[in-house]
């Protein structure tokens, strides 16, 4: 853990969720573990089950961010493309990793099942693996880039074995009020707050519940103490706008 | 409609969805509303609230497909900044619609809280307006760029209006068949099945519910006719596998 910041992106890998049929939880659930790791997803994005779109995303990416992370398309069918096309992001041939190999071998089954299954073995040349608690086979990671499943069970259990490979920086704090009140209402005071605080940032979010309005206000930063004070400014400015403060 | 494919690119714009605070659910609407239109999302980014990375993902994103929609970051406060990255993207001024602006002026309030509401009137000059049937003020759109709100009620009542807005092309159609059976137990025939028969595309995705692992087969096409003969042979492959099917 270091005062740098550290970044990563996402790719989330499927046409299922580019139509609409699966929401996608992965995204989410990176996002919070790398936060508490002190790395911060900088961007992502969701790409279709094809060759040329993964290798150039992956190869658009690596060079931008500390770590690549990628889910989904490493399962044993004809649409699971995500490790070959790796392996010609990286310009290296897909080999038989003898460690996958035996996991798979594990569990008996016919010659034709059997093969299928092994092709799960297969990764870029190079790579390392990512452990699956789940019992089923690892993933893998090559340079900056960690490669998971999409199914989100195992998705999570990949990335729970990542928190020791993966190097964080600085953790952004974050700390919220919640109030009824109107965005418009406060956006003056809270616009003339953040310009005498550039070190933290705030995050006004709007909803509507039960009928009623109101906003959640995200102060997030570095430094704790700092954190706290803001919070207790954006609550008096909530406050003397009328706005009704939630506390729960 | 016509018999071309026509695509789509979505750009989520918020700081919250990168952090994992929120739960993006835009995506998912917009790809389900859009794929019975005949458009198919064919990618979609998740980007900060910082201007120069949207300047560059919706100059990136706007060539390349045939329509761009961004949700978030058009509301009142300081940390709203689409519309004026978006005005940059195209090299115009920010302008104030008067349209925008008489539905914001119909409530009455203090001259502070309206003049952080009149933030929503600004558009980058030319754009049109996105209606919202919510009472708030509308999205626009610009070029093939359409911007909506991130707040997930706004954003689909901006979408429904959108249906006769955007011309789409063919319609993917999609048939599926579920089944308490692994991937590998089937892959080989299905990899043989998708050869016989490009023009359809079929999707494996693996799941675990109570206990039991199974395979939702997704085939998507433009031709009926052949998704259900395809899927017929779907569920043939399956049962002979060994595989029982789901029926529900």
């Amino acid at each position: 853990m270091s005062d740098r910041i550290v970044t990563a992106a996402v790719i989330i890998i499927g046409n299922e969720i580019l139509s609409g049929r699966t929401q996608d939880t992965n995204l989410r659930d990176i996002a919070i573990s790398l936060g508490r790791w002190g790395i911060r997803v900088a961007e992502a994005r969701v790409i279709a089950d094809v060759e040329a779109t993964i290798v150039a995303a992956v190869n658009e990416l690596r060079p931008r961010f500390d770590y690549v992370l990628t889910t989904g398309g490493i399962g044993p069918t004809h649409d699971d493309i995500t490790a070959e096309c790796i392996a010609k992001a990286f310009g290296v041939p897909l080999v038989e990793h003898p460690d996958i190999a035996a996991i798979i071998r594990r569990r008996e089954t016919t010659a034709e099942i059997m093969a299928s299954r092994l092709r799960m073995a297969l990764v870029p040349q190079g790579a390392g693996l990512i452990e699956n608690s789940t019992g089923g086979p690892p993933g893998f990671f090559i340079g900056n880039l960690y490669v998971m499943a999409g199914i989100p069970s195992v998705m999570r259990a990949m990335l729970a074995s990542l928190e020791s490979k993966l190097a964080g920086g600085v953790v952004l704090e974050s700390c919220s009020v919640t109030a009824y009140v109107g965005e418009s209402a406060i956006a003056a005071a809270l616009r003339e707050l953040q310009a005498q605080v550039p070190q933290v940032e705030i995050g006004s979010y709007p909803f509507a519940k039960e009928e009623r309005i109101g906003t959640t206000l995200v102060i997030r930063g570095t430094d704790t103490k700092l954190l706290i004070e803001v919070a207790a400014k954006v609550r008096a400015l909530i406050t003397s706008a009328g706005g009704e403060l939630k506390t729960d």
